[in-house]
């Protein structure tokens, strides 16, 4: 496994998830104080793909530098308050649901093992459970 | 900003991604030793999509365990060797990102001050830039 390699693009989803997300943390603070700008906003995000979040900002920095300082600011708060907790909070998430995986085989196999004693790869031609 | 909501969207997205990562480390893994396996798994991913892990996982379990049991342990170890990296990785890349756009709004505000007197609020009807 290349780690470092899945260490760096996740890193680079995860800001641009976090844009994403001061984007939408604005759009809705636009929605209550300035309903015309968030259309405005809302449209220019429709036009713009924001999976891409350089591309994004830079396109934006073309027509509204105040929207592009307010997206910084706003993602940057949000990574400090967030990017912490996540370590914990994926590992944990990751071993409960391996944990669930692992209960649904064992009792997969707890049931069909009398009938089936020759279970080398019992999944091989496996397709109808 | 609601982050508590932010937070647990956040770690979903990891978990999908680093699941996302443990297939495409195991279709690496098999395209060298399996060849037919690795056919057979990547037309699987195609047909399920991987952005929702949990259900890609559960379509997998009823024709593969050995290879649902495989993904765990991929993504359990890619989790172990990345996730504590992430905060640092991405605090910086945010704080680098957000340096390099600041940088060009000064420019461009030094470059246009001389010539537009007048800028309370100088990019509301701008989008020649």
């Amino acid at each position: 496994m290349n780690s470092k390699r899945v260490a760096q693009e996740t890193a680079n989803l995860l800001q641009d998830y976090l844009t994403y997300q001061a984007v939408r943390t604005i759009l809705d603070q636009l929605a209550e104080t300035d309903p015309n700008q968030a259309l405005w906003l809302r449209k220019f995000s429709r036009q713009y793909n924001l999976r891409d979040s350089e591309a994004y900002l830079q396109a934006l920095m073309a027509q509204r530098k105040d929207l592009v300082m307010r997206i910084m600011k706003v993602r940057e708060a949000l990574a400090a308050e967030v990017v912490d907790s996540l370590p914990e909070m994926v590992r944990s998430g990751i071993e409960q649901s391996n944990l669930s995986y692992r209960c649904q085989i064992l009792e997969r196999l707890t049931q069909t093992q009398p009938e089936n004693t020759d279970n080398s790869h019992p999944d091989e031609s496996d397709s109808s459970e």
